[in-house]
């Protein structure tokens, strides 16, 4: 119990822009002297010569050792005509867990340069650990993951956040993972390819491209970031106030458009709605996709498809292997509107199911598409998809899980609503403030994982990591 | 937005006593003077009477229309030997809604003395609607439900809950409710068996015994009761003082023993060890349990049996009907330990899988037991069961759902933990404050739902509508 709730620390790192690795130029010189070519090489290889992974007689990729995931088939019926498609079954609940810890009264973060062989860059900036069960109970037979004891049985009174969170529901099949930040005590050793870095110098690379990657910015999420009692005065722009006063508003008391319980209300008249129903299938049974020797596609080619790779590399726990990924066709897009309500500024949260999510709905993004052939269908496309750049707050590309998806890129994007959206927005969508999203990113089935993301943006901007309007 | 969110004034309403009925007594007499016998009556029936009901070739017990629910059976797998037994399953997302209206600014709660066929005592308290989907959507071709079309589209900025939450995990298949509590504006007909009662009123009804029925306790729990910013002076006692130290702690800094997030952590982490796995099954093949044409009940008369009961009522949608009820064997407890760390009330919460629910854990109450035979083998039973007057803050025997369960009855206690039970409690076991509990109870898939009807019953501690300690 000697260390509280981490709020007000947290809000201090964020702050902070130097830390043990020197200034930001200097944690960008650690990071460009990663090796990047040679230590690691992808190489996309035929179904048959996958190894241990293998059909069965239905249809599914599968692994021998009955660990790792499978690729399976999924029927998506209740809105229009059923549909099928593939669906990466994992249904371990892993860790991804970031250890912090004080050097001079300041938090800190161990983060890792780590190899993942869908990543478009080799390495990017994940959390201290990243591990299925398969791998930290060693299915694999690799090395231990490294600081994975910190996160077995820490004590209660060191866990700053430790919460389940599910991931993308258009290609997993119910997954979820242990999202876990750990404070630790003591000397802690800097292994290869770990950094103790500031949360600001960490909010700074999340906004360059490809950089931090997708489970570290999970875990940031749901570390609920807002800002710390003592940041009044950094609000130094009519922008940055409005930011303020929205991550102080949870209720209409102190100016959000909705109180919270509204908001919640609003979301289970979204779910009790949904006329979603789905059901795993043997892969054969999927229609409107195609298998040869190379991959799994959809005929459209506007989706995504399934292919195996082969991966050699000398610093994972194991040194070589086989696995499938999945590609998407093109870059996805993920944006929040905003528009300022009394001073407040508000975020247009969307409630959408995906199929693969454990309860179907989730909070979304405003718009999200997750190919380019989508984006134009959805409601405010125009809005959301322009380039405009006295509107934007926030533009970064950022990759999806580098270890199940192969360059799954999405450009995510916060910008100002612009007079063509309604201040009464149509069913399905709903005016929130930082404050009610960071509340609800505190707990499970809230916050999808693109809308968390772009959480982890909006405070980047409270931080004073994101690039100024029009940067891009 | 003229409402917000309506703490302040649920708190004041939790404090009067005298409401358009007049005072307590009053209400009483409008209680007692319901017909009673006579306007109802429910007759066991072997299953060959139970006209649209019949048994399907797999053994399941459903309706002729499929709508309503059905019995089936349910294998529970992963911790010990495999089980099997009889449960329900009703898909449906019903609303259990309780509308609330000013009254010389005031807010009042509209409740209905309704007949369900369970029932002990033909009429219990309810919320305004208890509606199946299939009972406001007309399957029946019944009557409408009265004052359902508050609760199908309500403007957002009337409602005060909309809440998905879990029922009985043990008796129940993935069943969920919405728990809404909607506000009126204007003239709101007072219909034959509705009353306006103030928060107050009802929580002195939730310490009879049998009379406050178990969907109003969870809309009521919903409602995440706690006292008003100005309710200080009223603590005036230790124990009231305690509990309202207890209502304004969620986290360490305001004497709670664990942070909030510490809190979501334990509960993840002992969702995330839960081995279990549940499969529906044909009822045929459940194993250890019998078969009459009178009952389906397990071989050691210890869990519970399945009956038929035909109904005969002048006051319900229909005038006559069949329908299967689970009866369990005798009367279950379900207990809240309490504590005092440095001036503030703890609550000893338990979170323990039960393979109805949807996500299997919930947190329960510290002791739980369906059925006497059960009780002595759980932890803290010594604590939980030994009648200590002394020790006692509430003991009220109250009934769960008269719709699905006949003469379910459950001897609900908040009682002090005595010195038997240690500060450090065993895994599966964390002492939460009141204001932590009330915070969870906003949300779905936190509390189950005996431990909403304690944390119902702790408010009532609070508003002063519990008998004394010892007062059993």
């Amino acid at each position: 119990m000697s260390h509280p709730g981490g709020e007000g620390r947290l809000a201090q790192s964020a702050a902070v822009r130097v830390g043990p690795l020197g200034t930001m130029e200097q944690v960008w010189d650690w990071w460009t002297a990663l090796p990047r070519r040679g230590a690691y090489e992808v190489e996309t290889v035929p179904f048959r010569r996958l190894g241990e992974w293998a059909f069965t007689s239905e249809g599914n990729l599968v692994h021998a050792s009955g660990g790792f995931f499978s690729v399976q088939g999924l029927r998506v019926t209740g809105d229009g005509p059923p549909r099928t498609q593939p669906i990466i079954n994992q249904p371990e609940v892993g860790i991804l867990g970031i250890l912090v810890k004080e050097f001079d009264g300041v938090l800190h973060c161990l983060m890792q340069a780590k190899f993942e062989p869908g990543n478009l860059d080799i390495r990017q900036l994940s959390p201290t650990v990243q591990a299925t069960r398969s791998n930290y109970m060693r299915v694999h037979n690799g090395r231990a993951t490294p600081y994975v004891e910190f996160f077995r049985s820490p004590p209660r009174d060191r866990v700053l956040v430790d919460v389940l969170q599910s991931e993308q529901g258009a290609w997993f099949w119910r997954k979820r993972n242990r999202n876990m930040v750990v404070e630790a005590d003591g000397d802690v050793p800097e292994r290869e390819g770990f950094r103790w870095l500031t949360l600001n110098q960490v909010l700074r690379l999340l906004y360059s491209d490809n950089v931090v990657n997708m489970d570290a910015r999970t875990v940031l999420a749901s570390l609920a970031l807002h800002p710390g009692r003592d940041d009044a005065p950094a609000a130094d722009s009519p922008l940055r106030q409005a930011l303020l006063r929205s991550y102080r508003s949870q209720d209409v008391e102190g100016g959000a458009v909705h109180t919270l319980r509204q908001v919640i209300g609003w979301f289970t008249d979204v779910k009790v709605r949904c006329a979603w129903d789905r059901a795993l299938l043997p892969l054969s049974q999927v229609t409107g996709w195609t298998r040869t020797e190379q991959e799994i596609a959809d005929d459209a080619r506007q989706e995504f498809r399934i292919l195996g790779v082969q991966v050699r590399a000398s610093g994972r726990e194991v040194r070589q292997w086989t696995q499938p990924l999945l590609a998407p066709f093109g870059q996805g897009t993920a944006v929040f509107l905003t528009r300022t309500f009394g001073g407040v500024l508000h975020v247009l949260a969307a409630a959408r199911p995906e199929p693969g999510l454990s309860d179907l709905v989730e909070i979304a993004p405003t718009v999200h598409c997750r190919t380019p052939a989508a984006a134009a269908a959805q409601p405010f496309a125009g809005a959301a998809l322009a380039e405009a750049p006295e509107r934007t707050h926030c533009d970064v590309v950022l990759s999806e899980e580098g270890g199940r998806f192969r360059h799954a890129l999405t450009r995510y994007r916060i910008l100002d609503a612009g007079p063509e959206v309604p201040d009464l927005p149509p069913d399905g969508y709903c005016w929130v403030t930082a404050g009610q999203l960071t509340e609800l990113a505190r707990h499970a089935n809230y916050l999808n994982i693109e809308a968390r993301t772009l959480l982890t943006c909006l405070y980047g901007m409270w931080a004073g990591a994101a690039p100024g309007p029009g940067a891009r």
